[in-house]
């Protein structure tokens, strides 16, 4: 397996306020805006920074009720297909990792699960079939069939 | 400004534990790895993660002193000379970004300050003369001249 970090998501407490800073304070571009919800920012050659409510994304993580002391930050690892979620997770606690939250289907289409690495840093390990990259590291959304 | 984060830091407990679980657990590589001192990791496309002891990134960044709290994980956003760095660090805090670190040389070489956004989250602002990557966004580590 080879390391590539796709999506950083930073759990932030005010979404319009951290995009505030982001966006009008940087002037860095939202690659999608998605209301009320996220925003992905183009942060390098195949790579997001995603600015998520924390409370979404504990509550998809479970880093809340299981984790206590995490920092609210996920490193994406991106595969792709959704069998490749589970066998990412098992590898990574052969290797000494504590599973978080198994593969499972997600809300918005795609399927993650989660582990913490020896020092509790929460890696999410993705399956989402309406992100692609293109030849330049653009990321490229689509609507993902229900 | 454009985003790009180079070098993700997380700041581990025991850089050889943490050595264990990426190289020889995940089978991750190691682009360069400085005995008692960092692991730097290929992560992508222009984009490394780096295992350093949390005691070092502490002290560099300031962050046990000045920032309690804070998740021991740096975002690091390079730049192409060591004005630079304090001409974002300016940006940032207009944007309204809390200042932790002033630009400073440092103990390796390069030019590097801290600044935190709205949540806390820590972000790195650095000139490092001696990495550099190709055109296939690997990373190229050099000795840097005093």
């Amino acid at each position: 397996m080879d390391a590539h970090i796709t999506v950083l998501t930073l759990g932030v407490r005010d979404r319009a306020a951290s995009r505030r800073f982001y966006v009008d304070g940087l002037g860095w571009t939202p690659a999608l805006d998605v209301e009320d919800d996220v925003v992905f920012i183009r942060a390098g050659h195949g790579v997001i920074l995603a600015l998520w409510e924390v409370a979404k994304l504990a509550a998809e993580s479970g880093t809340a009720a299981s984790h206590h002391g995490t920092p609210p930050i996920s490193l994406g690892h991106n595969v792709g297909n959704a069998d490749e979620v589970g066998e990412v997770l098992d590898t990574a606690v052969e290797a000494g990792a504590t599973l978080i939250k198994p593969a499972r289907r997600q809300s918005w289409g795609g399927v993650s699960g989660y582990f913490a690495d020896p020092d509790g840093f929460l890696w999410e390990v993705v399956f989402n079939p309406g992100l692609a990259f293109d030849e330049n590291g653009d990321p490229a959304f689509s609507a993902i069939e229900g």
